[in-house]
């Protein structure tokens, strides 16, 4: 099984290079990554400029684009033949709720998506006590569940595990995404010229995060999977809309 | 009425000049909008940074950030009074099916919408004879219509408009977005230095363009309304997701 | 006689807007900017990515590069007949003594010297008060008087005006760079996602101000001209440096 | 004996590995270097966003930002004792007579000397058969030799070794710099989306590569070592300019 894997923090990045190391004892991995942090790149693709391919001591290619440039480049160029599955990750911190819009590391999923690959994104909640391998653990679960019950294509699944240790996860809820309070405010600030600047301020809290989401799974202790679609179309609207212009 | 106007061809666009000048006939308008070209930003955040306001001699405010980075910068932080709409346009250039997702104009609508305000994103298709007077009346059309009749909210309107003049369009469709052939694959080219370097290859043919699709509505010089929504969630694979899971 | 103007505030610039009506009254102007500020530049080229160039509504031209870009690409492809003359400014503050090191304002002036054509670098000196004029028509001076009396060439100089009105400015006198004190500390600082982030700190005061050098003059209510050259070399060490290797 | 090392390739080149670790055979070393390739750099300082510092799996600290901010923030902001050397390269090729105006390895360098820091630039000229052994053996021959009798300071070396094996080394030569012919003119090209673009072109051939210059002494298969300064004040103009303006 051919295996790329990508993120949004860096080639470098040490989830990435555990999830690296789990799946290979299984598969067979190329890593193509951004050669610098590109959090919140969301699906931004590169089109002022061409992209250059590097490959770093350890085998990875880095790219100098953003998360999206480095799978299609991998998928639409540089591989000789296409990956059975697409993951993005580990990423250091969640990506639930409305976070999945501007997320990078489920925007290289979504370009695998896209492009007509299996794909999933992970990331690992918090990520402040660094138990990478728990999420290294379920996604190495997850594609060997798919090897032998291949999933009805194609899929984009955003995978969000908690912070602690594999043996005190408490299962693998399938959810939905939850909603955030709307995002706090920016930052006013001054730099050392004396010029105002603003920084963007942290994602609100859970607004939504009751029975069913991804919020209410992670608290739970749980590991969060959500099935994610990519036609932005309203469909609920479609009639509704109608009316109001024919009004 | 307070309109907000960004894009994410820049400040300096002509399309956003255009539409600044037909909306200021009726309603107070705030342009904020990026220092550059950003197409293709999708919905990326500038968090590794902090973001400077500055004023060009038009009065138009731009920011070196993307055009997310804007319409949030505006609205949490710059703004005294929320807008009640956020417009982003006009783009030069289509934003119809799969484009949807890389788009840096609806990317801007879009964190309008999720920060509770009403908004439209709005493109030229073509646009190579550059009838951007054409889009700039029918989105004044939409604000007019949505001044005597408020949609019910939140909305978030994704409006492509033919590159013909006014008077040639034939009416406006409620669409779904169609879908795109895969992308083009990379273009591999040399720089002077002998380096490799790919550039990302254009966006694919129409896939899916057939009846009540956003391409389809165009090929018949009509403008085309798609209503979005920005819950990923695929629910139609919630329950196929658990018994995969739990088989 | 034909002007190649450029800067490194950005071709938006308050100070190349005035330097551009100013000479225009009496040569023939072409404008070729950094699409944004790219203050602190110094020499430097861009490698890894080609440059576009685009065109405002004013007749200027902008380049998504550095200020050494925007000569290089003016002079070395896209005018039909060589400049007669680069002029680079009028720079938004000083650039005195070491400043010449990182200025991007001194180094598009540069690039056009290494290119082979007289130029000018200009800055007014705190800018406070705006008195662009001043400096814009002190140039114009020199302007015309190189037209009448060609200095011996090639030339590179570095002038520096006071913030104050043309009929205040006590004569132009030839200095050279003084030096400045070792540059502040980097001031740490948090972003508002808790990492530590360093700003690069002011530049030192002025350490040797003395007489005859550009702090002087400037510090006298004068304008400051110093002639630069770029061969680093400092040959009053080649010998020292030759015995210490035999040694 | 305590060594800051920087380079403009980006911390993860083969060239400052090589040479990191030829140095800590005997002296302290502290690598501090771009996160990603910035050769072209030159003297630019990063003023309009704040810079990150982190650390990678070597030990190497790296930065989002500039060879002369690596130095800066590393001097004036990060480390304890300051460093009693800087030292900046290997560079993956040369960086002779007017290419050191351009160079962010020169730059890097240039920074520990004007912090008041005793600092060493070197390049491996051409670089195509990797000998960077060699150039790394050169600096530790040269730091020893500093170590036993100091230079009388201050000091900025530029350093260029020949792309050979250390035996084939004929001497090291103090040199001055040579002088390039003009640069090749932009390349015009077109990109994938049908915009003109234009690619920086060569650095000139050598124009004055006669004895005594750096381009003599690496074509006689010798190193090239050149005292450099930073007063760009053009002495021998000074009083014909005063003529001049009083003409």
């Amino acid at each position: 099984m051919r295996i790329l894997l990508s993120n949004d923090d860096g080639y470098f990045a040490p989830g990435l290079a555990v999830l690296a190391e789990t799946l290979s004892t299984f598969a067979n991995i190329t890593v193509v990554a951004p050669e610098r942090d590109r959090s919140g790149a969301s699906n931004s693709l590169t089109l002022d400029r061409p992209l250059i391919l590097r490959q770093s001591h350890k085998g990875f290619y880095y790219v100098n684009g953003t998360p999206t440039d480095c799978v299609h480049l991998a998928v639409t160029g540089m591989l000789d033949e296409l990956p059975d599955m697409v993951i993005s990750g580990i990423n250091h911190g969640a990506n639930m709720g409305d976070d999945t819009i501007y997320s990078g590391t489920v925007a290289a999923a979504t370009e695998g998506f896209l492009l007509g690959i299996p794909s999933i994104a992970v990331s690992l909640v918090s990520a402040s006590k660094g138990n990478y391998l728990t999420a290294a653990k379920v996604v190495a679960d997850l594609v060997k569940r798919y090897q032998k019950s291949a999933f009805p294509a194609p899929i984009l699944m955003n995978v969000n595990v908690p912070d602690i240790p594999y043996e005190s996860i408490k299962g693998i809820e399938t959810t939905r995404l939850g909603k955030r309070h709307r995002a706090e405010a920016v930052v006013k600030s001054e730099n050392p010229r004396g010029q105002t600047v603003y920084w963007i301020g942290a994602a609100g809290a859970a607004q939504d995060a009751g029975e069913g989401t991804d919020f209410n799974a992670i608290n739970h202790d749980r590991v969060s999977l959500t099935p994610l679609q990519m036609d932005l179309t309203q469909f609920a609207q479609l009639s509704a809309t109608k009316h109001w212009l024919e009004a």
